[in-house]
């Protein structure tokens, strides 16, 4: 099932993606069961939003061992957790801004995962009880900005920087899905999630025994190797099989 | 003028405190102006929480000094920034928990400034009308973590690794306050926000030319040199000038 965000003239509504149709859904499917209200929308009239509403997004560095190779790094022993702040989350269409402060802002594509289950000291075996469903996201970077500082919070972190969408599937396998990404029609990342380190079922153990994962938080799981620049004027497109593509433009701040 | 938030029967109210009583307001300061309910508590019957909802906890690093030296060190060229998750949140008196995999838990001290007004590449003169007012923080932080990682945020982000309290001063000019940790009734860190490398104001100018700041959200400055271990049974107290202490018991986690 396709569980999206749609806007609404007053916010936001959940719906289910049925083909070419958006059905909306009453209540918020991570707080209860939900049902169809009736009302429908035509999926290419539907302005989507960012498909769930994260009170913390957990990263997951180095996490494909090309990935980590092509920026000079080891691959880590254990997962490499960085956040973001949800001040970064842009909806599925949304204009990613280079900001002034970066020469060098990078795509990266990756599977995220959503939670769908309070838990803290998930174990292994029990981590699929806990997602919700998986969507694509692009962890942009502003690569100068990270190499300077050491720390990935800042270049990780700005506005407009976590595109999620362009909905939640609930009904995927991840073990084993390939994560695309495009610039300007050009495949740029090509990866398949077989060949993370850390795979989504140890991540969510591990993130847990850090944190308390609550319902509507992502994980995002990593790049593949084919990390590159983003200017102003390009189209970045990151596709999750079985799950859909989440298309960007991109521009560059105002100067003003 | 102090802004508490205490627990009710039904979830949580912003309180005003005066002297020994907490009068409850209708309505969320952080929104729009707010009145005195009428009702009222004493304030040692009273249940503090944090005093604030943020959607982030923005932190800096090394912003003192004596502190970067402490741990080896060099003071950073400009402000080093980190988040914390909100499930790291603890409320004033709440336990703070050693988790089962850090040995070394470290108090660090901090003057948190409150955001009250949403903002984008504030201006460094602009900057206090952003700011709602001040709080205690504790930066809990599992050092031997941080270490081991390099990136600070698993050591930074564990549930209970944030207490902030007791209260919210409205009015407190932050350039020059003490700023204060004790463990057990003995004093551990003892510095003045005059020695912060960089001050409150260029650090809500500088972190909101990243990221958008919202009502509520929460920059911890940096912590004063002094840090040390936390082990159970200790109690800890962050003393700011002109605000409060937040005081917080320190407990092992279960080996269940």
């Amino acid at each position: 099932m396709k569980i999206a965000r749609i806007s609404q003239a007053n916010g936001a509504s959940y719906a289910e993606i049925d083909g070419d149709v958006a059905h909306l859904l009453d209540g918020d499917p991570f707080a209860g069961p939900t049902k169809r209200s009736g009302a429908r929308v035509a999926l290419e009239d539907a302005v989507l939003r960012v498909p769930c509403r994260p009170s913390k997004i957990v990263c997951i560095g180095r996490n494909y061992s090309a990935h980590a190779k092509e920026l000079g790094n080891d691959v880590p022993s254990a997962p490499l957790i960085f956040l973001k702040p949800p001040s970064a989350l842009l909806d599925p269409g949304g204009t990613i801004v280079r900001p002034r402060s970066s020469q060098r802002v990078e795509h990266e594509a990756e599977l995220a995962v959503v939670i769908g289950k309070r838990g803290k000291h998930v174990r292994e075996e029990d981590a699929f009880a806990h997602v919700f469903g998986y969507a694509a996201l692009c962890d942009v970077t502003a690569r100068d900005l990270q190499k300077a500082d050491v720390q990935f919070t800042r270049a990780k972190s700005f506005d407009t920087f976590c595109p999620i969408g362009p909905w939640i599937e609930t009904e995927l396998d991840p073990r084993d899905v390939g994560v695309r990404a495009r610039v300007n029609d050009v495949v740029k990342q090509d990866g398949r999630t077989r060949d993370m380190v850390f795979p989504v079922a140890h991540l969510v153990a591990y993130v847990s025994a850090v944190m308390t994962l609550e319902p509507g938080d992502v994980i995002a799981t990593g790049t593949p190797e084919g990390v590159g620049p983003l200017i102003a004027g390009d189209v970045v497109e990151v596709e999750i099989d079985g799950v859909g593509v989440l298309r960007c433009p991109v521009a560059d701040e105002s100067r003003d």
